[in-house]
């Protein structure tokens, strides 16, 4: 057997030239996006006026198996691909553990996570389509930033609203935006219709995800040639974050390694989807069986507290419904809620899988991911984004599993990003102020409340 | 010829095994450090109550050409080495020269630059002498961050004196740091006698560089099993920084490119002296020949305009006296300067050679650097530091200027560090408050005054 290095790096060469469609492989297919208004599943010509033609042509596709990726993309993609699989020798020796450890470090660019491989491909097709630029809405900061950095790529404009807690509390997050050439927006503002209506219903709102999706959706269909980009979610999020799952499946086949476990945390789904992507298939297939678990916060949790059904997408019932696991459109985790994994709804696609008992869910509370991520950070000198550290908390704790039974799993995780714009947060965790949250059954109904009335089976 | 890829990754295998002694090929020795009350060359036992022993051997030594690399920092360097030597396509092409570019990129760790190679090293000889813990200084706070990272991998107390603007302006370096164990004092403080002293000449400073030192040097020397440990200027800070330069030269090698200009930022000189060492050699050695440029701040003229003569290191002068290009102890940057690169002086060896006419120095104006630093943030993706910039704006020059003459000439540059925790003065650039400070002659009269009358000949 070959020496595993620290790094597993692949040539670029190796790097993936199709993206893989998770869906293809699927016999329950995720359920289609619905037109509210007539409770149908949305046309190709009905999306095209809010995302771009072949995002589109992507995102209603459940057939296509594989897509070439652009080779303009590909060329992107070499800026900051293949990315590391690294193996964790030395938290490994830290807990005492037999078990294998290795993550896929997607932090290693700018953007500081994985949203830059979706946020290249859209700004790619925007740019083809002739368009003149994109509106997106942004949370933490990292979606916002890849967009960024794409478009200035591809010379477009870029729009970004900012949900304006975190335009306020993460001034540098913003500064990186402008950088790029991105013009930034609290939201909600009062440049919208949708903006100017949730700020007269909630004066003093410190916004949503939903509620900024509403401004952007807005804003790209009132403007000619712009069209609305999302990071996470979406079918197409999916298929190009599964170039994640595809270098890792590379990697480890070169090393002969076969994961037992592969954990990925899961706010929307991009990271999780495309780490798990050529796994997902391998199960699908009977082909091999993994253990797949998605790790969410407790104070949003989605998967393992949410209902299965027809919900809108954003605040502001502008955007199509989708059947996923959701807290309902109106959900909004506690102000001590600190970083992403926010959304109140879930990727249509995971959420079959994990309907389907394809694959796990677990929740965590912040205090204790916040001491897995500072005891990573000691341990593998990198310092993991709040969201990232979900997925380290459930390594750590599988790993320990297997030192109390002696098991050598091989466990492989998501390392989504890095926290260097994170640090307020670590902040308040080394100062004893952080507060961990878990709504109660009342809190989670006033959500569901808001879930629209389902359509007929 | 092979393909040249975006990115040249060495195997780890091809790691360095030993850091490269630049000394131990100058005819013109750099000259050594003197006892300010003896004016004689500082003795090994006199520097070992300050440095770590086997750092006081490495820096006295400059007869050995090469030492080994324990293998407990080549287990650390595996975590985040080889770092990756880029070739600019994007840069080349957006510019349209004919020049080749290449940048050595040492921002892909949590320190956020090369600092670390260093920090390592320093902290592994601390743990094998038993020590407790190192003082230091920090300014910008790459190296704070890096030495807080080490001392975290071998257990050992970290005590940081942060420049007192840096501590206010920069909450988020200092959380890193916590992050890692090490405890944050903002300088000139009360602990030390030197920093009260200092607070009592200069109520209300905001601290310097010189002032850290002296605190820093203070706490160690007052505290059992303390050392003080320092990120740059010393010989020995050259010497583990070398690793950057034998990568670059491999992975050079590899593909049989041969550099024509070398450009690298120059604070205290650790990150040029460690990226033209193998380079040097040659030159120095008649087998090769480079022009080699070290570009620093115009506000911190230390090699364009300095003097070059045997100098405090620190404010408080108990620091010996250094052979080097000096501002004077008492020289500090505008308040308006951002960024590091910010130290009065300059590297004894690094001096020396330019003092031999072996490389050139230029200083640059800082918006001129911030607009460097966001065209290649645009352009190359990575958004760097602004010290790292200083050599991006000269490399953008010196291509520029191939385009003019047709020339295909080979740039390599450092690209030390990212500015991930820069974004106040990022944010000051993109609302044109950045201003730019050249000191006047009587400016620098000042600093100059400061200067020490110098040992006979």
């Amino acid at each position: 057997m070959k020496e595993i290095p620290y790094k597993i790096y692949l040539d670029e060469k190796e790097l993936p030239k199709q993206w893989y469609n998770l869906r293809a492989d699927m016999k329950n297919k995720p359920a289609p996006l619905l037109n509210p208004a007539t409770m149908k599943p949305m046309t190709e010509k009905e999306l095209d006026g809010v995302f771009c033609e072949e995002l589109v042509k992507q995102e209603l596709d459940d057939k296509t198996a594989y897509f070439d990726i652009p080779e303009q993309i590909i060329d992107f993609y070499k800026m900051y691909r293949p990315s590391p699989l690294v193996r964790a020798y030395c938290l490994e020796k830290k807990l005492d553990t037999p078990a294998e450890i290795y993550y896929k470090f997607e932090g290693n660019n700018t953007s500081g996570s994985h949203k830059l491989n979706s946020a290249i491909a859209q700004a790619y097709y925007a740019k083809k389509q002739g368009l003149k630029g994109v509106t997106t809405e942004t949370g933490a900061g990292q979606w916002g930033t890849a967009l960024s950095m794409a478009t200035a790529y591809f010379g477009l404009d870029c729009r970004v609203y900012m949900v304006k807690v975190s335009y306020e509390q993460k001034p540098f997050r913003r500064e990186v935006m402008r950088t790029y050439g991105a013009s930034v927006t609290p939201s909600p503002s009062t440049l919208t219709k949708v903006g100017r209506k949730i700020l007269e219903q909630h004066p003093g709102t410190t916004g949503s995800l939903g509620c900024a999706i509403s401004e952007a959706v807005e804003d790209a269909t009132t403007h000619e040639g712009y069209r609305y980009v999302l990071g996470s979610v979406l079918n197409q999020v999916l298929l190009h974050q599964s170039i994640i799952g595809l270098e890792t499946k590379t990697a480890l086949d070169k090393y002969g390694i076969k994961p037992d476990i592969i954990i990925g945390c899961a706010g929307g789904g991009s990271n999780l989807g495309g780490l798990i992507a050529p796994f997902m298939r391998e199960k699908l297939r009977g082909e091999a069986d993994y253990r797949i678990i998605a790790v969410e916060p407790a104070s949003c949790p989605s998967f393992t507290r949410g209902k299965f059904a027809y919900d809108f997408c954003d605040t502001g019932m502008v955007c199509p419904l989708a059947k996923m696991y959701t807290l309902g459109s109106n959900f909004i985790p506690s102000a001590n809620h600190a970083g992403g994994l926010r959304y109140h709804g879930m990727s249509s696609t995971l959420s079959q899988l994990y309907h389907d008992g394809l694959m796990e869910a677990v929740s965590v509370e912040q205090t204790s991911v916040f001491e897995a991520a500072e005891y990573f950070a000691r341990t593998e000198g990198i310092l993991p984004a709040p969201e990232s550290s979900h997925a380290i908390r459930v390594a750590i704790d599988q790993a320990l599993r297997c030192k109390e039974t002696g098991d050598k799993k091989v466990i492989v995780f998501g390392l989504t990003g890095t926290g260097y714009f994170d640090m307020a947060a670590y902040e308040k965790f080394h100062n004893g102020q952080m507060q961990d949250y878990i709504p109660t059954d009342a809190d989670l109904q006033k959500g569901f409340d808001g879930i629209p009335p389902q359509p007929e089976e």
